[in-house]
């Protein structure tokens, strides 16, 4: 096959030289990622962040490319080539499972687009798995074990999955680019200059560290500036509540959305299967919601119509200790007519920026390693204050969400508000401070 | 009103002072431009280029803004700061009547967006309407008539559609940064120090002469490498043919098409309001052709799938002197078991970079002029060698798309696709060359 | 005066409104700083680093102009706008004083570039002085006075010098993107938007302290990665030793010295005015140590060829511990015929990245303020947990520099050789750890 | 040798994996070039381009080293990889003889740089001569003849030196990014793509045509923006003048010219050896320079502190037709007092964009080979009618200068600027018009 190019904005181009790759991307699986927005609900507060998950996965292929390409050349004796194609094949796959709205719709509907990935994969109804299966009957099970973290080569696993992997390298840069929040930007090349293969996984020179930390910093401030945006977050909070609504409803009338929205029965039935899955897309999610406006329903078509037209709650910071009083805060919104349960919602959003290997933890997180000069490794945070002072903490925030209706001094209710906002001071709950 | 900002990939930050401008912004029918792709069918070919409509309307927006800005401050004389808004208004709503696949949509159900977005704008019952009629009765009416070319200020006509207006220094700029084909780039800073608005119109003075002529140039290679993009215009001539196909068999199955696409009924049955036309956006439109993917017409359903799937048709140049030779072509299509009708094309792509001012042409332009520092103005080609070797002629070409699989040489057909081929040579048609 | 611009990389354009800056940019004085490299020895490890310390004064007065045009806009109550001129002259001159390789050059001749920055100002003998007091009389002191943080105007001193001020803002832009080393890169926008002026100095808002927090980290990386390079160090210490060896030698032969380095006799002799201070500059010196060259002395002829021709000394890392055994080390240079008092040294790079306030320090630091919502002032590292962790530490290195002929492993001294080598792992003395 | 590589912010990185090369660039004639500006002049109008020729030839060597490295693993058959380091090598020496200010230079003094480049490659007093015989005692001189354009393979002559060539694609890069004047920004990537060797020369293939198509008009535009601003030939002409005293000087007072510039005499004296002429670079003829502002000739200290002070001679255009009446406006110049010999002149720029080759022409030049899908080369303008309006055409301009001093319009001479100042209009000289 002549090498085939994708103009890409972030690694310029993306460059196809296998077969099996070029028909990946061909496949109608991996074309139905164009449909679904890499950031969701992000996209309504950074306008510029409209990408799609293909675009992110084609680049996720690329990072892998380039490094099994640099492994190949430089370390022969490191790196085995025959799982050069298995990396670059799992970092072009690595999110296919991916749903619409993936993050919220898991969480109501009990899907796990990581389940649905190694589907995808190993399913033989799929284009994919015939795709993977013209490498090797055990191809798909091979991929798929990449995926899972099962696979017996940890290069591989932690190109694909690990703290500093093709996944979120692609996804800063991307993000970052897209959205114009330049704080993900960090210097790949550099990385690409310094990683290497050792025995039992991958390490980065010592002379590359400071981009090493510089990646690290970029994720955190990529968290706290973008992914964790409070009006994303209202948006995902929107969400849930319009599903939730719909799935309460579902039971009294089905016909409904039987005619509105009938991809999501078997979601509601509980009966999906892969095609059913693969049938959702952000564009058929929204339509079904714009159907919901109509509904006769207040609750639901008012929660459509404001996710739709992105009316965004608001919302304030809690802490531990007052998060018990927040029922207060409830009871006035009640008051003023809106229903708590579908229109209050509690929203926490915490990462690691970054982790030692703990062995004991649940998850223990593959630590990233430098290699010194001596050939000896050293876990990062043991040499850059600036990890260590990330390393172990969650940072992030709990949010109580209200409607904006809430925050308004006139009109009927206005009393009610003005209690409402006597509980309020910088954006937080003060109530027993 | 506290100043809004939008993060904006482009120009760093979108910048709303205006209250009336951040409620246009939040009103429904232009929120549905989240909904609208700026490129259409070009995101399958550049797949970064997945932004939206809303992306650019800010975008053209923010330019207006930063001209206004500009005029207020440096030339009270020459511009009439009443007009501040209202040239900012028609920036922002210029596109707000664009539907999905809008120029292909057009053609086939004969809609008109510039038709509609003068009807979002005086129509009572849209948000857009009851927004605009705040800052006076007669404002919608004066965006309106801004958009269609009608308002008398030349000034701001000009701004907002002429040889270089705000749509254009958007969209040239945002598609080039989305899709990373960087030809679009051009000095917009250097454009801002250079225009002023002169007695009947806008010019730009002598110094930023090479700005302008970059930016024209730049205009030229955005159309050559991406707008006309083969690969894209067999995306638009799919679309093209499937909407043929499903209006052909509603007809006879309207119970299919109302059940699998309902918002499309008062298309076919040519009765649409301006909310059944804001009813279809991307989603929605894809949302149906997933739907007639299971349709039990062949066609229908097959190209569907294409369409959906990405499956691109192949093209080949021809020429005006053996167009008439084409149907030789259609003959083998049609003989290896394709309706030629729906699996064969022409598309003409032809664009006229650049054109003095014509007043007698059917359509005549506003040309571009330079202030001399004598204060004469002179027209743009007159100066530039390069503009002028552009001025008043066409660039484009013809081409006749096929499906794919007249190209392979194997399978049950093969002396048919041999004689196909045979007509072929460098991606142009050759019969009777 | 017509607005005048500069075309600038960093920030694209420089403008010029007030015929004062343009007069004093017009200076002879000003015009000088074109001949001094900003970087000095970095240029000689990053090769793009080779910009002047002009366009470092134009950049910084440029970000000057833009915050105080911000502050005349939008905070008239709590900004005075007849400090405006004061403060753009003084992001102006700050650096005016600069000679060639200052840092270096200050050391070995007891001059001092800030009092030499005084000195321009005030003296009447200079264009600058001239200028500036057409202003009023006691303009020229008033800007010395924000130089040497006298002024009473504490707003006016913090955005000239403090831990983010324009000085620095401009040079972490500027030499990031000079040198390709982009750690340096900020958000200046998101800066500019959310600086202001408070009753007794500057604030940010804090809706943009992350901004503010990958200021002070990019700082941090700039000195790790770029201003603290072991190779650049070398070349200082080089300077520094070729410069000593002259001083030694002026007092048997002055004669060569007068004949090869006219102007820096003054320095020799201590007895330097301020026009045989400007009559240095980069290309002078540069020149001289050319001439040194050919000098009969050996060390001082190659010491100068050393420096000329950039053959950069080696060094290791070494620890307050075992400092007390680097004459053992000392000892072996010697032994191979390089006198280890022009062939060695120590080079000591330590950076305070960020302090709190501490009023009784020797030099207290004006801490950053971030202003919250309810309107108090809260200490930056007191919000972000990053820069606590950077906060009130040095972060640098001791290094001992030596020839790269200690490092040969052949040649007629090998046995010295070998014995030196191992007193280093990693390049690290490790003797006695 | 380990690969060693530079940072640079044009290509990223310089990736250095031949030892050759690595000692080529440690090389004082080399090392040499970090004292010489690749702008010159223009410097004094575009502040940022204070690059030097050092960091050029880095970058036209890494831009080689791409294009070998790329033939090497494309097209086997048609690349001797013999070939490879030579191409590498001339790359990085194109212009390692280039000195300070050269263009000016050679003209008063009859150097040439290109001879210059010769010798250093073949004469044995250089360390490069003896670096390049370490390869085989041939290759000093087949480096030669790379430059010289007598090397038989004209596949490593056109990469060095043809309409695009390595050289000219660095500069427009590096030109455009240090300046900040981005017209000469263009799709590298692409075109590195695209190129590939044919039989007897460098082609491109067709589907990169738009990329080369790009780089035409970037250079075009380069040479209007950039390389012929006025003002920078303004300070070209300063120095001319300034050299042309001096030259005249020297026979009265010798005396005064071997202590104020010493490495002059050998070129006064017309008997230059090629160390004399590697002792030249920007800072001894700036040092020079500033010792003559001492001269007790007027004319000499004059012209050396206009020069060293960047004090702009003022210039306008004049045509063919009215040239002979420029003697008018030097007889108003003489009246005022300046010597019109010193303080006038004409300029001439002029430069031919593209040729299509011309076999009885002086200079025939290479012209840009397309290679189509069909096997067939194409000259480019025969393709692309942008670049055919640009071909065998002249574009730049003749000026006039004299100094600024005769725009004003006060003092003693006010008639005759006032009459001066009549022959003018639009900064075009309008005698006879």
């Amino acid at each position: 096959m002549n090498e085939k190019v994708f103009r890409d904005p972030v690694h310029n181009y993306v460059h196809v030289e296998h077969p099996i790759i070029y028909e990946l991307i061909n496949s109608k699986e991996f074309q139905r990622l164009r449909r679904i927005k890499q950031l969701g609900t992000s996209g309504y507060t950074f306008h510029g962040g409209e990408h799609s998950r293909f675009s992110h996965c084609l680049g996720a292929y690329e990072i892998a490319r380039r490094i099994v390409s640099i492994f190949e050349e430089k370390y022969p004796e490191a790196w085995n080539s025959k799982e050069s194609l298995l990396t670059m094949t799992a970092a072009l796959l690595h999110d296919v499972g991916h749903g619409a709205y993936s993050h919220t719709f898991e969480r109501l509907f009990d899907t796990d687009h990581e389940e649905m990935t190694r589907q995808i994969m190993t399913q033989e109804e799929t284009e994919i798995n015939r795709i993977l299966a013209q490498v090797s009957p055990d191809f798909p099970d091979k991929v798929a074990s990449v995926i899972n973290h099962t696979y017996p080569n940890k290069q591989v696993v932690q190109l694909i999955s690990s703290q500093i992997d093709v996944d979120r390298m692609d996804y800063l840069l991307r993000d970052s680019y897209f959205t114009g929040a330049n704080y993900g930007q960090f210097d790949l090349t550099r990385i690409l200059r310094v990683i290497r293969p050792v025995p039992n996984g991958i390490a980065f020179q010592k002379n590359g560290m400071h981009a090493v930390e510089d990646y690290v910093l970029s994720r955190y401030q990529m968290y706290m500036q973008v992914y964790f945006h409070p009006a994303s977050r209202a948006m995902e909070v929107l969400l849930q509540k319009l599903l939730q609504r719909a799935k309460a409803l579902y039971t009294i009338n089905k016909d409904f959305f039987v005619r509105s929205s009938p991809h999501l029965i078997p979601f509601f039935e509980k009966s999906m299967s892969l095609s059913d899955y693969l049938a959702l897309d952000d564009g058929v999610m929204n339509t079904y919601f714009q159907n919901w406006m109509t509904s006769s329903d207040k609750i639901l078509s008012d929660l459509a119509q404001r996710f739709i037209n992105r009316k965004v709650l608001k919302s304030i910071v809690f802490s531990e200790k007052n998060e018990p009083h927040l029922h207060i805060l409830r009871k006035l919104v009640n008051q003023v007519g809106f229903e708590a349960d579908y229109y209050t919602a509690i929203h926490r959003n915490f990462d690691l920026p970054y982790d030692v290997y703990h062995p004991n933890s649940d998850k223990p997180r593959t630590q990233i390693e430098i290699l010194q000069t001596d050939g000896e490794l050293a876990e990062l945070s043991s040499l850059s204050p600036l990890v260590k002072s990330l390393a172990g903490t969650k940072h992030g925030d709990n949010r109580f969400y209200f409607p904006k209706e809430m925050l308004s001094q006139t009109g009927l209710f206005r009393d009610i508000h003005t209690q409402f906002l006597s509980y309020i001071y910088n954006e937080t709950f003060i109530y027993g401070e």
